[in-house]
């Protein structure tokens, strides 16, 4: 009776997106001291929870072929006793981060002798939808919680049972140090319907998180009733400007593209000025083919790299992911922002010039998270940034942009004190 | 034939939308002094076009019987002496506030040397639709622009020829100083479904902003695909606390409810602590009737008030915009945080108390964009707040909350300096 079914799910999304509301309710001043010492005793639970998470994990290896996954997908799924000990250090760093909850951001005395006081305090209820890896349902727990929000938790069936063991850890150690136990919930039905429940509850949900690949972001985008942090992709350049060291530009574009190619902040890009084609380009061709990556270039590029393939439009806009580069040469500054502006997704754009002038005119008109000053795409990053823990990145503009730490996960009051203040 | 026409709006939306992201790229590294010397240029503009603006006004005025406007509405419409001075000294004012652009929010040094900057940037395009009013075409314009961001300005058709001719001054003095001609632009047509077409282009536009009545913000919340600021109402609350001062009690929640009854900040809804309901309630109903005010009660109210309905829960849950205010008697501030959390809006909530600790339970409870300790809800307001200038009030908690002023029309880009460093 698939229509009892559908009722079914929607009134289980509804019951654990309204646990997870009051929940958030008892968050929003909950001190700091008490969500650390919840974190702490979550590490300690899980460092001596060896059986529980290895026969858990096992019956997610076992399923794993039935999945599809490949041999990779699979390791990546793996608790390996180093994997089990840093997801719970994780959980110790993020307890030993300032609580930000109540902090002022700023005040202000009003003539009228009322302080108007801006307080930060936690956005609510946090949707957040990933795909396998057990670390990230520690992870994600730790920071949505810290950031005092209640977090409604969608993993992937690949790693159901581990994340499954992980949660339960987390509501026994809420339990034993007085943290609301549906601070962290799980959801329980893998049934893809479910995440579209809750997509639609903005009355209920403060903010969807989607984490993996870039079908699944595009799904959340598009059905999200409430406002989602998010990156699709990660077409990120490198500019070598006419004034660049070029053994430095040849150094950071071998880092942006090769240090590890399949992830958002590599370089997938690189323009280079025409002042500097002629030396440059034969140079980074050969440093990039000696890490067997493929170069798509522009007329030019192809006149000095005879190797180079010619590339097309959709080239200039691909996030490869992979050993492949797009190569152009421009004839300005303002012809490589044009271009990155056109073509990036606003992620993470880099330039390596000697010129003051070039480069502030560069960081002032990339629209991008993130823009790089002779230093390589991917420090993009929350741990490279210094924030301390990381739930994603964003490329939008509103609310959070670039490395998504605890503080992009609060919002703010404002708290007003008077003494019988009335408007006249 | 009606098909070509939808693709000519569709066209020309797209062209308006395409025009503004190009004056958005100009506008993001236009100096400050620029941008203040064009809102100057206008305000005298403005003073020496009274010819104009009276003929364009008065077209407005005519027209205005066969749009079914109210009196009351055709009075907001006029531009009189008076009014078209408080516009010019209104651009006048946000030309002196300090440019955000550019600004520093924040600067890390990391251990391998890497200086990470949080830099204050445009959003990029803003979409902004209202109703009548022409007042606030040139307020709005002006607070985007300030903000470094390119404006589209969707006026109620009621208001057509005054706000034309604004736009056009404003033009013309953009011309004048250097600013990009089309950083504000006036949607023309007057098609509904110009505004459809707008939302749906999320590449090119940042942020909607939708002001005028709640099905106007609910259309627009509804078919947004970029994100919106908005409040929908406001259910705004005083709670008079057992450890109130009742004199103070008393001005507050008249000054709340009275001073202008048809905004968002007045207050719809009146809690009192079961301690003091004996004495302040008859108090409060006294002094509210007399003020035409009627009150709709809890049972225990009624008993001290015979005069007053009983409440229904769709009382508590209204915003009347009038003389009417509900009122109920809570045990406890417990209770009063638990019914301004099920029936508020999120808006504006006020308690009189002399409890430090209640007051704080309060603030931190109360899931509100202002909370007021011993002050009039009225106070919720931008300039009030001393943002100098404000384009809305948003009950949203993503991004901006509360009085949005030219800050919240901004958000922030990294940017990373190095010397060469690349990831190991």
């Amino acid at each position: 009776m698939p229509t009892t079914e559908k009722i079914d799910l929607q009134a289980y999304t509804l019951e654990v997106a309204e646990r997870a509301k009051r929940a958030s309710r008892a968050m929003a001043s909950l001190p700091g001291s008490v969500k650390a010492a919840w974190l702490r005793r979550a590490a300690e639970a899980l460092r001596s929870s060896k059986g529980a998470l290895d026969e858990a994990n096992a019956a997610d290896i076992a399923a794993a072929p039935d999945f599809g996954l490949t041999d990779a997908q699979i390791d990546r799924l793996r608790l390996t006793p180093d994997r089990i000990e840093g997801i719970a250090t994780g959980l110790e760093n993020v307890a030993a981060l300032p609580d930000p909850i109540g902090s002022l951001i700023g005040s202000t005395m009003r003539p009228n002798g009322l302080r108007i006081d801006k307080v930060r305090c936690p956005l609510g209820v946090v949707f957040f939808i990933y795909e396998s890896r057990p670390n990230v349902t520690a992870d994600a727990a730790a920071i949505c919680a810290k950031a005092g929000n209640a977090v409604i938790l969608r993993g992937g069936k690949e790693a159901q049972h581990s994340s499954r063991t992980i949660v339960d850890i987390l509501a026994r150690a809420a339990k034993e140090t007085g943290v609301p136990e549906n601070a962290v919930q799980l959801v329980t039905t893998t049934d893809r319907e479910a995440v579209g429940h809750f997509l639609r509850m903005n009355d209920l949900i403060d903010v969807a998180i989607p984490r993996g690949g870039e079908g699944l972001i595009r799904r959340v985008a598009a059905e999200a009733t409430m406002p989602v942090i998010k990156h699709f992709d990660g077409n990120c350049h490198v500019y070598v400007d006419a004034d660049a060291d070029l053994a430095m530009a040849e150094a950071i574009v071998v880092n942006s593209k090769c240090q590890r190619m399949g992830v958002c902040n590599a370089a997938e890009s690189l323009l280079v000025h025409a002042n500097v084609a002629e030396k440059f380009v034969p140079r980074i061709g050969a440093a990039l083919a000696a890490e067997g990556v493929e170069l798509r270039g522009c007329p030019k590029t192809c006149q000095w790299l005879p190797n180079a393939v010619s590339a097309t439009d959709a080239d200039y806009a691909a996030e490869f992911l992979g050993p492949v580069i797009s190569v152009r040469i421009v004839s300005s500054v303002d012809e490589a922002i044009d271009h990155i502006n056109q073509y990036g997704s606003g992620h993470t754009d880099a330039i390596v010039t000697g010129s003051l002038a070039v480069a502030r005119q560069f960081s002032d008109q990339v629209d991008s998270a993130a823009v790089m000053i002779n230093a390589s795409t991917r420090f993009n990053d929350g741990a490279e940034f210094g924030l301390g823990a990381e739930i994603g990145i964003s490329t939008d503009k509103f609310h959070a942009r670039g490395p998504c730490g605890i503080e992009e996960l609060t919002c703010y009051k404002y708290v007003v004190q008077g003494e019988g203040q009335i408007r006249s």
